[in-house]
Parts: C-alpha cells; structure tokens; sequence
C-alpha cells in the first residue's frame, strides 16, 4: 500500500500535507510512504528530512499510489490520471468544486473531503478545519499587533502610564478564540461578540467581555453560526458600530465553511474609528466580514489600516502542516485495516458504516456520496 | 516664557517632543505654548489638538522661543537663527555632533541632552533613553513574533501539541528585559545573557532563563555594561554559539548610548541556526550586535532572517512621543522657577547648582559645559 504527498500547486501554498515527523505513523501502519520533490520546501521541510524518516521521493508519486494526500484538491489534469480506485484526502470545497468533483467520480476516484469530517468528539483529532484555525487566530493577534503602532499591554512607567489597547474579537469560533488568548496574553483589554449563544461563555473563558447585543443567537448545525437575515444584519451593525468605533484594533473571524463570510462591518462603520487604528479580516478570502477589505493586502480605510486575510495559515506553514498531517494521519490511521495476525496485509479500507467515514466522502465507486453536492451536480438546488 | 516644540526633520522620524495631552502641564506652569505645523503628524496628533490642547500653532516657533524642545536636535541652520540665551532640550549625541555643539556654544544657546540625564531615582522620570528602550524592547518582539512563522506558546490541540518558540536575549537593560517580558507573556521559553552582574536577577523576575557563560561581569556606571576586551568579546561568542544555534528567535538588545554596539553575534553563529530562525537587532543603527545586520531591513543570512533596527521607538510614536513628552516636561518642569505669591513670574531657571541640571547641559553662556565633548572639540582625547 502506498500513500503519495502531493507537491501543492494553489499559488500562494507553502502547506504540506505531511511533514517528515509524522511519515513512521504511516509506515508504522504498513504503508509505504513517497513525496514529492519540494513538497515540504514552503514549510521548511527538506526532502532529505523525508528520506531520514523513512519516506522516499518520488516525482508524480499520486502515479501508482493507492492514496494521495494534499493540503488543497489535486489538479484536474492529476485526477484524470489517477487509476480507478485510488483515494484521495484534502480539503475539498465540493459545492464550489463540482467540476472537480464530476472528474472524481468519473475517474472512480474515492475522495475524502476534511472540512466535511463530522464534528463530533471522536473526530476531533481529525478536524483540521479546527487545527487551521488555531493557527490563523493566533495570526491574526499577532499581525494585529505588529500593525498596531502602540502597545497591546499596560505600562506603568517613571515618567507616567500608558494605557492598554482595546481590542474588539468578532468571531468566537475556535479562530476568535485563539485571538482573543494571544491579545489577551499580551495584556490587551478584549471585548468580543459572536452570534452564538454558546460564545458568552467561551470567551469570558478566555479572559475576554462578551459583548451582548440582545439580539436573538443564531446557533447552527457542527458547532457554527447559522445565517442571519438581512435585518437582524442590519441591526447587528448599528449595535456594534460603537465598539468598533472604540476599539484600537478589530479582528474579525466569522466564516462558516462553504459559505459567502457575512458582512458585519462597514466602510462607514470602520471610517468612525481612530486614527492609527487596525482591522484585520481573516474572512477577506471568503467575501470579508468587513466591507472594502482585499486578501492579502493591507488597505487604507478612513484612518485605519484594514488587513486581509489570504491562506492566513499557510503564513505559518510549519505549525500549520504539522497540525494538518496530524488530522490526516489519525483520518488515515481510522480508515486503514491493521495487519493481522493470521497474516492479513494491512489495507487502506474504509469502513462505509462508520459516520466518519461517511460524512467526510465525497466520491466514491462512480458515484457522488455527498448529497448536497450531488444534488448540485444533477442541477436540483442543494438543501 | 514660550516653548517651542519643533517639527522634526529626520527622515523617517515620527515622534514629536510634545503630545496635546501634556500640553496644560506647560501652560500650567505660565508657559505659552507654541507648535510647528504638522509637528506632530507622524504621531498622528492632529494641529487641532494642539489648539484644543491650549497651544498655538506657528511655523518657526523657535524664533521667539525661550525654550526649543525636540526628538532629536536642532538643524544647525536653525541653531544659528535662535536668540542667544535660548534653550534646548532634545536627544543629543554630542560626543558625535562636535559642529553643532560648536554652533550651539557660538550661539549662546543652553542646550540640554536627555541621554545625559543622571541615572539617579531622582532623575527616572526624566530618562527618555530608559522610556524609549521600554518602547523599543516591545517592538523587537512583536516583530520577532511576526516574523517567526510558528506559534512563540505551547499549543494542546485535539490532533496533538506544538511546542513553544525558543528565544534568545542578548542584552537585559531596559530593551532587553522588556523584550523578554513580552516573548514571555505571549509563551516562548526564553533565555537572556547580559555581561552585568546585577542582570541575572532581573533575567529572572521577568520570567527568563538566565545564561551563565561563567565569564567576568562588566558592570559599567550608571547602570551600563561597560567595553569588553576583544579576547573576551570572542571568548563570550564562543560560548554563546549554541545558543544561537538553538534559539527560533533571537533578539539582540546590546547597545551603550554614544557608542559602537559590541559584536555579540558573528554572521557564522546565526549560518547554524535552523531554516525559519528570526534575528531582530535593535542595535543594527549603531554597529550592530549581529554581524550583517542591516537597519530598516530583513536580510537573509544563512536561513534565518535578520531584522535590523532603524528608529525602533518611530515605529511606536504614539506611546514614544507620550513617553519622550513626559520626560521632557518633567525635565521642564524641574528647571522652571513658579510665579511666586508676591508676584514674581514663573521662569525657565536652570539651577546650576543641580546635578541633573549640570549632568544634563551641554552648552552653556558660550562655554561647553559637558566636559568630555569640551576636550573633544579642544581636540584632546575624550576621557
């Protein structure tokens, strides 16, 4: 059995989907393990380094493997050459990949797509929509504060206090989270909002102060926010608009995967904030959560700096790999059939009644296993 | 009495002398309060503020000025257009500005250094060097953090752990300590040397380990390191090497006002770091701690990056400025004579019986009153 890195080509991507520490829990379950040439090199990880961990390096190695791994899909023009059977694991927008997912399936191709890995506890070692945010939230803190021209802490010195800076947190998934933490570990006073009922908790648990607009909560299926209506959008702004007007750096986190990021924050809204202040949109990518934001860049709007998100986690291609190939790994480690002891060979053999296994496919044997994107596929409107 | 706060004309400098906010200080002590136009832009403090504040507006404040305040000292073609028996209070470096001390003397202007403030208790309101090395220490690690493209904390994610950045301090003065203070609240484990005696201790209370290379200490006066022979200087790098090599980041801090910064860190030492490593000199302007270092640059050297300082407090001016400001006006205040009950003005009236006020002068009453610069500009040796 044979398991491929794919070398990633998404311009930009300095992910790998696996990193040279991890390669012994694959061979370790019996499988061998080729890489790509310069797979690892946007995350620091030599070839050599894969080679010492037991991997070889292999051009085209997806050619004659029995499963491909890769951090984005795999290019059409690699799929269509794929031999029928073999499986692939990646993130996969399948809804905005139909194309893609068409080629899948014809080409006999069982794909695993890892933002459709269910969230329940048993998988949260393989959710690597989770473990990228992690990243991306710690990100986000930090080029807030290295755009912020003042310091995030308190400090009290011979000659007087400087006073801390506010920071308002809109977002409280696991992105929001992790932001909030690191402005909060660097002394930063912290308010936050999020739509979910359940986020009051979760970030004064962080240290942070819940902003409560009374509104009604939105809570959604898998842990996310469900969509709001126009109105509610409406009103929601206006309530946060003095927060953000206070706030000397806002970041904002509210994506919901597959999902066009809602616009909570306006150019007029941001254009009522101070001088020297900063924005920093991690949903830029996906639509923004603040008007006028643009990925990758950052954009001047009224007096502050508005930053926006591109690959916010492949801007830290080590932890973020790493993290990634772990969700991999234990996804892999699931859907492989330990060697016996009667001598059965180990085989990479997906259990199709486990709801792992089940939810997080989206093609397989011929067919479209996820009914949204099936669904898509036929030309019905997806549910 | 009129106080003149200059607009600066260093290139890329931001900080301005005076902030709105300290402004009534001022004027509370019977000084009118005169402000170049856009003096304070680069802080971004608005002439309006100013006005709000209580101060004039007027290009060419300094031309009926009793006292001149600025960052950094005056064009010497102002210099010679200022009223004899003016005063000044900026950064000074005199040793290194022999002709405008020159011109200062020729002029008949009072001239006061802030580097030369006495490093008394008395005195520590009045420490700008000490206020913006708080500044800078920050910085150097928000840009460490930013650049260093992995988590400084420990991270316990549901796939698994990430453990924390090590960082490297050289140098624990006011910078240095900061700048581990602020590594240590965002999580790194962070080691720190200093060639003090005293600074192991302060290593310690801020969090850090401290190196000891079992070398003789160099406490200098005033609580600065003093030189080190060159034997030593390669003895103490020697020693240093490995924990170079094994730091994620290194932060160099070592600097001694009107002096060349030791060579702590040669280009070969951080060749050993691993790929990804991140080097911040803050002392890059005056020589460098690390060998290549570049101010107001990222080089590469070997595969780490190496961030030179260049204004390091300019990158901060808000909080610089307020810092600097209070400084000033405490300096200020110390040497102004109040307006006495039976009528009596306030007056700008150094007491030249004071060791801050004589530590502090330059040039006085057409004399050069800092002795070593005196001898400098005789043409002896400076002691």
């Amino acid at each position: 059995m044979r398991v491929a890195v794919a070398r990633e080509t998404r311009p930009g991507e300095t992910r790998v989907a696996l990193v040279p520490e991890l390669v012994p829990r694959l061979t370790g379950l019996g499988y061998a393990v080729a890489v790509e040439p310069d797979a690892g090199r946007g995350a620091l990880h030599a070839d050599e380094d894969y080679l010492e961990a037991g991997a070889e390096v292999v051009e085209a190695a997806w050619q004659d493997a029995d499963l491909v791994v890769s951090v984005n899909p795999l290019d059409p023009a690699v799929v269509r050459r794929l031999r029928p059977g073999t499986a692939t694991v990646s993130f996969l927008p399948a809804a905005a990949s139909l194309d893609l997912v068409a080629d899948l399936r014809d080409c006999g191709v069982t794909s695993f797509a890892m933002e459709l890995v269910p969230r329940i506890s048993r998988a949260q070692s393989m959710d690597a929509l989770s473990s990228q945010s992690l990243v991306s939230g710690y990100r986000c803190a930090i080029v807030a504060a290295g755009l912020l021209r003042r310091f995030l802490p308190l400090n009290m010195t011979a000659a007087g206090t400087v006073p801390p800076a506010a920071v308002v947190v809109l977002g409280a998934g696991v992105a929001g989270l992790q932001a909030i933490a690191t402005c909060k570990r660097l002394g930063a006073v912290v308010k936050a909002y999020d739509v979910r009922a359940a986020a009051a908790e979760e970030i004064r648990s962080v240290g942070a102060q819940a902003i409560d607009l009374e509104l009604e909560t939105l809570e959604g299926s898998g842990g996310y926010a469900r969509e709001m209506s126009e109105d509610r959008a409406e009103r929601q702004r206006r309530l946060l608009a003095p927060y953000v007007a206070a706030a000397d750096a806002l970041i904002t986190t509210a994506a919901v995967p597959g999902r066009q990021a809602p616009l909570l924050v306006t150019a007029d809204m941001v254009e009522h904030m101070a001088p020297g202040s900063v924005v920093v949109d991690l949903a830029a990518e996906s639509g923004g959560n603040v008007e006028g934001s643009v990925p990758g860049k950052v954009v001047r709007i009224g007096a502050a700096q508005v930053w926006g998100g591109a690959n916010v986690p492949g801007q830290m291609p080590g932890p973020a790999s790493r993290l990634y190939a772990q969700n991999v790994v234990n996804l892999v480690t699931l859907m492989t059939r330990q060697a016996s002891e009667d001598g059965g060979a180990a085989a990479f053999a997906p259990d199709f009644e486990d709801e792992i296994v089940t939810g997080s496919c989206v093609t397989h044997d011929g067919t479209v296993w996820h009914e949204p994107t099936r669904l898509a596929l036929e030309g019905e409107a997806p549910r």
